[in-house]
């Protein structure tokens, strides 16, 4: 039998471990200095917790878990002979993998409430996922970075999650543009060119702008039945210019009796203020008013990052919303959050050369095998090495030729030789591969 | 809907999670030290390559995903009606969740023994999922510590395998015995007891000697049809006297004209031998001739640690194993692996009070919020102490009465105010909540 790799899954080898592992150490630690606390979910829950929360395509897409033992035994006949998978389902299954991180993070919350402090911050790196078809990029397993806050309507959530973002970004190296919308904005637009309606149709057209352009825009707003003199209103938007604050400014005159507009208007012009009075360069921030991401979802400020020197599309995104818990009963839990996106960021760092060159371990020191003696005398010195950080290691076999072919191979620092010459000058030879350079020592020098 | 979590799975809070890092830190900078490198694994595997790796027991076990979409539509009406559970899960089942760390680990090798360095040193610290019927302390998802060196028989590596076992659980704070037996050496009681045929039930049998006693080995041995004059012969294994080298010598003794028990006789002396001559104290390594862990799997050293005062059986185990990828078509890559209980370990580290006082990070300081002007000074501080590494936030929203009753939840260490008063002063007011002490200083000092 030939083994392979289940479709759409891949194997992570020593560079790819360290180069994932840097990242999420350099989030993780930010999380932790922006108060979120860790929290991690088991990777199935039950299918009820996950049906019906991510829409009719979302539900095709979870990957579900076959009952143990005989999961036909309750079944009947005539029902199998229907052959119906979808009603057979739920009656066959009753787990499914995490999908994502937050319907999970909203169980925990629901079933916690009454322990938990609130403004409760919460930080989750986790894998999730998706029966997706693969393709270049995409994969049924993948990891998902989400920081949230919840329990608080407070705007300074925002400006705080701006800064996260941002010196998070900064530390990795990547420099990028952190896009800013808000989902009263958008709704005050709709509400300006008479078409509140068809609010989901047209942002989600709009979002599309930089893909498709003006004319793509248009030609799908009018298949969705939005009337041209709506798209005449709103043809500013096709046009960008301005900074944020300047446009922010023209949106309030045009919502002067649009309250929900308004009160968008209001709120991202406090998260732009804070965050410039703080420091940040108002050339990071982009007030993109055709930015839509999960609207049926989010219910105020509206993130998305992208980097700024690769086209890769977002790295990042997130937003507010109105009630994490609602669906499963329990109310009057808002929030925010943001989430990072690994695998983005991994191609990124990788095409602009951001990882440190040793971010794999390598090996420091390896010692060749002279015979039991030697080997033995070798292992004590290896031994302190480890006790000093260092890492070392003794070839377990005696061929000189097969040791220098794996040392090549494994891109060993230095080789060491410690035979009975040496032993009995309690001298030892190293040879740093980098330069060539060979020196004989004693044992002493060469443990301090 | 009330949510629950799956049966057999658990959350993860803050202190749980960090404690649980605190582990794996410890291990995963130990496997480095001694030249192991990382490897993940996706967290399903193709059901063919799961399937008959683990026994009937085993098969039964494997969480198996159901095929995506109609999943139903190759599947005959008659097939359906025969309702025969068994033959109909690899038709609608091609993906199963990683049953151990061992299998996909073998797939990875087979795949790429071109591209790998032999010996190939791997760790790999990942879930693990098993639909055991969950009780006290055995969960359905839970993590397994494995590393392992393959292409190499060389029995330096069980010497230095020991050496990591006894440095990593030191480090950890626990201290440990650390069986140890040799398969051959079972093998040659076996056959001096003219038992060949009877090899496994005798060693399963041997294995429960802690557990059931004289008696209820010698019952279970007699049950087996294990004759008892072999019994008789073999009665000096229930009296265990002696140190670990003086019964190598009894063995030497008795094994005369037998080659495979001689041959298991001189690896263990040779790993125990170099290990004390390492520096490793007699008392910690223990010669068990009744250890048999996995003996169908193990052909050379067999490996258990049990923590020295917790009652909690084993916390680790392993062994030597002649062909680690065989079931896959690949010859001659023998290997020899050890794996650490990471559930296990948390226990006893729980009840030994092991764990460092803050594993879990705090926030050492929490900002007053006194209105938006106030706020925005505080939190340009609050950026500094991050960009120190110092956990800071700024409490949301303005009402005093919730801000300390938060804080007093969190158990924040110092509680900062930064009111009108004080910034007109450029200072701060800090009140230490372990001390009860309130100092007032001039922010430069504070940042100081």
């Amino acid at each position: 039998m030939k083994p392979s790799l289940a479709k759409g899954t891949r194997d992570f080898t020593a560079i790819e471990v360290s180069r994932r592992k840097y990242i999420i150490g350099i989030l993780q630690n930010n999380f932790e200095l922006f108060g979120f606390q860790p929290l991690e979910t088991p990777s199935f829950e039950n299918l009820s917790t996950l049906t019906g929360k991510y829409g009719e395509e979302g539900d095709r897409l979870i990957f579900k878990i076959l009952n143990s033992g005989d999961f036909l035994d309750k079944i009947s006949t005539e029902e199998l002979a229907e052959k119906k998978y979808k009603s057979l389902t739920p009656k066959i299954s009753e787990k499914a993998l995490r999908y994502d991180l937050t319907v999970p993070f909203a169980r925990f919350v629901a079933m916690n409430q009454n322990n938990l402090v609130f403004p409760y911050k919460r930080y989750q790196i986790q894998p999730v996922w998706r029966a997706d078809r693969p393709q270049k990029g995409r994969y049924r397993e993948f990891y998902q970075c989400d920081a949230d806050v919840v329990g608080s309507n407070s705007l300074w959530q925002e400006v705080d999650l701006v800064q996260l973002y941002l010196t998070s970004f900064k530390e990795l190296g990547i420099d990028v543009h952190l896009h800013i919308n808000n989902r009263k904005i958008l709704s005050g637009l709709a509400e300006y060119a008479g078409i509140t309606e068809q609010l989901i149709d047209f942002t989600v057209a709009l979002d599309k702008l930089d893909k498709i352009g003006k004319e793509g825009v248009v030609k799908e707003m009018l298949e969705k039945n939005i009337p041209q003199t709506s798209i005449d209103v709103l043809d500013f938007l096709f046009h960008p210019a301005g900074s944020a604050l300047e446009n922010l400014q023209m949106l309030r005159d045009k919502f002067q009796d649009i309250p929900v507009g308004l009160q968008g208007v209001d709120e991202l012009s406090f998260v732009i203020n804070q965050s410039i009075a703080l420091g940040i360069s108002e050339e990071n921030l982009k007030f993109d008013i055709t930015l839509a991401r999960g609207l049926d979802y989010y219910t105020g400020a509206i993130f998305e990052v992208k980097a700024k020197n690769v086209a890769m599309g977002s790295i990042g995104g997130g937003g507010r919303y109105d009630n994490l818990t609602e669906v499963f009963g329990v109310k009057n839990i808002p929030g925010i959050g943001i989430s990072f996106g690994l695998d983005r960021i991994y191609l990124v760092m990788e095409e602009l050369g951001l990882f440190p060159k040793n971010a794999a371990t390598q090996v420091h020191y390896l010692f060749a095998n002279y015979g039991e003696f030697e080997a033995r005398e070798a292992l004590k010195i290896i031994g302190k090495l480890r006790q000093k950080g260092i890492v070392a290691e003794l070839y377990p076999e005696t061929k000189m030729k097969k040791f220098f072919a794996y040392s090549e191979k494994r891109g060993v620092e230095n080789l060491v030789f410690l035979g009975e010459t040496e032993l009995q000058n309690q001298s030892i030879t190293v040879k740093n591969q980098t330069t060539g350079e060979q020196k004989t020592m004693s044992i002493q020098e060469f443990l301090a």
